[in-house]
């Protein structure tokens, strides 16, 4: 039976990326023992004091049919809170709420493109990027962001392509370089949208995860507030990974119209989770910063380590990974990738995973324990000293 | 900022057929008693013991990024049942898990129409449908089921649109009418859709709710089995309305591909979600006749009531609505719930909430006790008499 084109084509005919971690599960589910450093999965649980509040509210009777766009309480949490973090004045009318980051980001497409539209998106990306953009019929576009420019991306890169385009991605801090964009590249970024009338859909999952400096939105600054709408979640902020949880934040229209597209794609989420949810938000800044604090700690360790052992660390900020450079053995990112887990049980993504811009590159998610990352991390220096020499 | 045609256009320009709906809940909102005949909602919350099995999996650590496909557990489990009720063999590889039956729908629709393609549906259907599809990106085009046909669709009316459609979506027992197909129906329409190389997406949420005879999926069909998409969900059956948890089941190739899919649009279905989920299919057809146990009764009980008032009831044989024609008060389906909600303070939902083929008549929930049930119906009918005497 004929499927549709883009769902064949979701991957854009190549791997999806995620070969490495497929085989690391695989040896594991055989019993051989894989340091994972592959996904950005905290390696700690739900805090049971979320859990009890789910249960509570569930056991309390919201089981029915959820408020789509969002309960109140949670719509208005969450308002609150992105006022608190950027100073823009935000309402209830400003959020709906998804279950998790990738629906707000699947949502935000559909709401700003029609099929066959470009919308641009900034390479090295998260990996369902494309494909996300492709399943909604929209035509995916790159916009490198080069090593040599320390992965921010280039205003005439975008200035290039925009006025094809309907919407540009953006995702800062970084996954996977851990980089922050800078107040100087958003305002670029700001003005061209407002040039040619871009939709700006700003993924902001890892604000919570910056190691130096501050998080700024789009949403702002003056040219891009009406124009951007900003995809957030609990799951990196408060290790809610499996309670897929997050909400779009942007003018009262374009959120009236993606409360409308909730009914007709999801149909809400579970009400206890959400209830869930309120609880976390409510639980303030010291607990994001108890949840934040163990890659905080392992961001500044890894790359101090790293780079005594003369690997090139991609300077960085923020986030859960670390980008290295291994350029210098002659491998691809994809071959040291493949090596360091056939020959030492370690799994690392390749930058490939992760577009063009990345290549050369290695993502190490910092999401073991202290003890164990130095272990894997001396073991990678190890060998890319081996291959960098012999590549001499 | 320009927004997208389709997200714009979702509910084809005109109302979304919620206004009585949602004058009911803001007539409660101020503290007004109304009887709301209007959603799909049990009366009942989901059984403590399902929540508790929900609680155990998360305070269990099942708490992180869901596997994207389901769990092996929840996909075996939707097998061996989806095997024991039709016959047709099922392994996991035919299942993938989705955040509740309207995203089963809106995937499949994704899975099998590229933008601009033509997905046919019946008409009466349930109100997302049309939406649904457009918010895909493709066209959604009605099949028009007749009140004089009992709500059968006719196979010739398909067969005109057919050969330049992708897909047809049934709903067999069917929202609103509460119809089921028969076979020789549902052979028709295998027949059709194989002829023109159609996908059949058969949403059976509602294959629980059956008062008489038997429930046939068209995947049991011969000439349908390679074609059909099945989307199930645990909402009805289970009183899971909002845990949001069902699934396709479909060919292996196709699920493939909708596995891939979820990864782009929600990222999975929380992990002790589907952990409650496989709990609550293991409590078997007892519990599951004990959640449809109140609608067989009021359904069978209603029918006699309203006909015994001499109004004309929909013959149906299934769901927890009743469909009732009121034509002979010369009023439509809207200005007879507006009166009925305006002056007696019960919501029904009106037939032109679901289409063109069931106008002038009334979607009648049995989703409130039995004695206020009777009573609405009571003053319903008498409403019905005077007007249609006025009338006469």
């Amino acid at each position: 039976m004929h499927l549709s084109e883009r769902i064949i084509g979701l991957t854009g005919g190549g791997s999806d990326g995620w070969d490495i971690y497929r085989k690391a599960r695989a040896l594991k589910s055989e019993g051989v023992a894989v340091v994972e450093l592959t996904i950005g999965e905290h390696d700690r649980r739900t805090e049971p004091e979320i859990l009890d509040a789910m249960y509570a509210a569930a056991r309390g009777g919201h089981t029915g049919y959820p408020a789509l766009p969002g309960t109140d309480g949670l719509r208005k949490t969450v308002a609150a809170r992105v006022a608190d973090r950027t100073g823009v004045p935000t309402t209830r009318d400003n959020v709906v709420i998804v279950p998790g980051g990738q629906a707000g980001l699947f949502a935000a497409h559909i709401a700003t493109c029609d099929p066959g539209d470009t919308a641009l998106f900034i390479d090295p990306y998260y990996a369902t990027y494309p494909g996300t953009i492709r399943g909604t019929g929209a035509v995916a576009a790159p916009v490198l962001a080069r090593a040599e420019n320390g992965f921010q991306p280039d205003p005439a890169d975008i200035e290039a392509v925009a006025p094809d385009a309907r919407s540009l991605l953006i995702n800062s801090p970084n996954n996977p370089t851990g980089v922050v964009y800078t107040q100087s590249t958003l305002t670029d970024i700001a003005r061209v949208a407002a040039a040619h009338d871009l939709w700006l859909i700003s993924d902001e999952v890892y604000d919570t995860q910056i190691w130096d400096g501050t998080h700024l939105s789009p949403r702002q600054l003056p040219e891009a507030a009406d124009r951007t709408l900003v995809i957030g979640s609990l799951s990196k902020s408060h290790a809610m990974t499996g309670s897929r949880l997050g909400w779009i934040v942007g003018p009262e229209e374009a959120i009236g119209h993606l409360i409308n597209l909730t009914t007709h794609t999801t149909y809400g989420v579970p009400g206890f989770i959400q209830d869930a949810g309120e609880f976390a938000l409510s639980l303030g800044i010291a607990f994001e910063e108890q949840i934040a604090a163990p890659f905080r700690r392992r961001h500044a360790a890894a790359s101090a380590q790293l780079r005594q052992h003369g690997l090139p660390v991609v300077p960085s900020t923020a986030s859960m990974y670390l980008m290295v450079d291994i350029r210098a053995t002659g491998l691809s990112g994809e071959a040291f990738a493949h090596r360091l887990l056939d020959d030492h049980r370690i799994a690392v993504m390749p930058g490939e995973s992760f577009g063009l811009a990345a290549k050369g590159h290695l993502r190490i998610a910092l999401t073991v324990a202290d003890d164990l990352l130095t272990q894997a991390l001396d073991t990678l220096a190890t060998l890319y000293t081996t291959l960098t020499e012999a590549a001499a």
